[in-house]
């Protein structure tokens, strides 16, 4: 196929230009982002397709179809990656895409623009707000976003970026779209899978049936008393460790109970910390704070676990004399995949005598924005180990291209049956 | 009483002289243990009591009896506090036993020595090793424990602070003792309760029945792996923190079920902690670090608790797949009191008509070096608010004078008997 060489030589490129040891660094509107805008700029001269930034600064290469007022068929992903990361997480997709144009200029004109969009700031560890760059293109990022959003590594904002970036900030403020919906006829992002699923069944290839939603809550604690370890019987005591452990246990049954009826969650408590200034061996823990981050392809699955883990802290709370404050939370609503477009998928890979695996998405993807606003969306996954969001995620070079070929089979058909 | 006033004075004046806001700072060997020393050897010399430092800095004040080689009835506490501590904790018994010495001026000689020991360096936030001026005293500390132990603030061995302060830490290194069970006939400390019990019952004084043996460990830690919050599911995690959750859970259930049958403990996890450099809301958290502190007044109970905890953790390593660290321990016998001298208290209290509550002592004391000695050892408990080891801990005089009612009362019947 046509174009994976260009992604494997782009591959290499990106990690040696963006290379920031142990792995790369592309921050979102930071220079290593802008490195691999310009090198797929490049890569688009040298094919002959057309190209532009937005004024938010996502970049859109395309192959011109017959009638260009028909509403694009368009891939994409984002090209940004966490610091020290890995090289495949965002950039797979924008290179399958790339691969897959230039494998369509050896077809016929398409009756309808082919386009990937290589979109910015997608990874929130960079700005504190979700998929800001494919938000931002169809308006809907909060007005004060411009001003409020503070880069992680530099404090500047994320107006002061994109200017310096030469990108226009106020379009977002003016909540103007630099996209619309009736402008795009489905949208296909090609991703690492950032879990081990695919490995661990031996298969090359997920079709994923729905972005999990989440709910975050980064402020949690638990207050009680700080006293004595030895001196203070158990019914006097007010302490915040046994209470967190408490909560964590119900909840953890709850998640049990809740698989083992085929709901979808994920539970996770990334942090939770007694106060290193006040704590010791000898003090019973007045005090512990702790994140909580679940997940559901199923709202009414999340709203319920939700609901039991407000029940839970108040029961706690009552029952030990302590106060479990769960702070303010944030929530991206679960995005389900297009039917139509899983079941071509599904018969793409079929054609071609490739293992599929449909999935759920436990990380949030630029795909959920696309879905929210009614466009027919889907998502390949590629077989990744090691995780990702660190320096040793590993994609290998035949299941990109195992995917890239599903990918143009099933576009191949699309625009025949459309044609 | 006589003494009395003196103890009170002696009170205010070493609130001021070793004031350190908030609350009180007498490190062991340091500044305010030394203003504290030479303030009661003022008073002594002031009273007409003899009175040495022993070659670890121990101070002795002693009332003459009658026969000098009949072993001495001792008396005494520490006068070191942790950083920022009350004014009470240790002071109190030294105090007391000042007052005492005074009361007994007036009366006629005793029959044997009555002696106040003012020991050095028991709080264990400053030198990693328990009750150090009274083991030191009775030749017990391990050989190295002088260029071993290093103080917390300082980073100084206890070599350096104790040549410092003109002592003998080479008396250590050669396991020589300043003290000898022969010439002690009975020791006992009055001591500020550390924990709310008397408070809550309303009861002015306690008489101890046991102090709680403990077992510490001060390093434990579960290794898992760190992967990503949404896309691993439940069956590929390996959760370090909802590892810790159900270890501790485990450990609370059966702390339940231990005291349903009418056993002695308490359990403090101090310290649980994900890695601050490593952790994030989105991470599963793949290390956590933390504390186990549990007392009993029963070393059989004690001894099956840690037998849970150590097939707990292995039975958790091997179903959630992690690394469940107990790592090195530290072992406190617990240490009877003596029955006589508790019933002879009791008599006391009774004889002065002030209600008296027998308790275990959940914190640890001097007084348990003595009771390992063979030395017949009492400890009167005074009732105090706030717990200790905090600025706010709060021993109302009227309470500590009562106390020292007891004790004269006590030590008079006792010379009496003995005459």
């Amino acid at each position: 196929m046509k174009g994976l060489d260009t992604a494997a030589r782009l591959f290499d490129q990106l990690a040696t230009e963006t290379a920031d040891p142990p792995g790369v660094t592309r921050a979102s509107f930071g220079s290593g982002e802008a490195i691999a805008h310009a090198m797929i700029v490049a890569e688009a001269k040298r094919i002959g397709l057309d190209y532009h930034h937005d004024a938010i600064g996502n970049l859109y290469v395309t192959l011109k179809g017959l009638n260009r007022e028909s509403p694009c068929l368009m891939m994409g992903s984002h090209l940004d990656s966490v610091p020290h990361g890995g090289n495949f997480d965002g950039a797979a997709g924008v290179l399958a895409g790339l691969a897959i144009l230039e494998a369509l200029t050896d077809t016929p004109t398409p009756p309808f623009d082919i386009t990937l969009m290589a979109i910015r700031a997608e990874e929130m560890i960079w700005f504190p707000e979700h998929y800001l760059g494919s938000r931002a293109a169809f308006g809907l990022l909060p007005a004060d976003s411009g001003t409020r959003l503070k880069r992680s590594d530099t404090g500047m904002t994320l107006e002061q970026h994109m200017q310096e970036a030469g990108f226009k900030p106020e379009l977002i403020a003016q909540h103007r779209p630099t996209l619309t919906a009736s402008g795009i006829r489905c949208f296909l992002e090609l991703h690492i899978e950032q879990g081990p699923v695919l490995a661990e069944l031996d298969i090359p290839v997920g079709i994923v049936t729905a972005i999990r939603g989440n709910k975050r809550y980064r402020y949690c604690s638990i207050s009680g008393q700080t006293t004595h370890a030895g001196g203070v019987p158990r019914r006097c005591r007010r302490d915040a460790v046994l209470a967190g452990a408490e909560l964590i246990g119900t909840l953890e049954t709850e998640w049990i109970k809740l698989e083992s009826t085929g709901k979808d969650l994920v539970l996770t408590v990334g942090e939770f910390f007694t106060d290193q200034n006040h704590h010791g061996i000898t003090k019973v823990p007045g005090h512990v704070s702790f994140t909580l981050d679940f997940r559901s392809a199923d709202s009414a699955t999340l709203q319920a676990f939700d609901e039991q883990l407000i029940d839970t802290a108040k029961r706690i709370s009552e029952e030990r004399q302590v106060n479990v404050e769960l702070g303010n939370s944030t929530h991206a609503a679960d995005a389900p995949m297009d039917p139509e477009l899983i079941q071509e998928l599904t018969d793409a890979a079929n054609r071609c005598n490739i293992p599929i695996h449909h999935m759920a998405s436990g990380g949030g993807h630029d795909s959920a924005v696309f879905a929210s606003q009614g466009i027919p969306t889907a998502m390949l996954f590629v077989r990744n180990y090691h995780g990702s969001h660190n320096p040793d995620e590993r994609m290998d070079r035949p299941d990109f291209e195992t995917a890239c070929h599903v990918m143009l089979e099933w576009i191949r058909r699309y625009i025949e049956v459309r044609s």
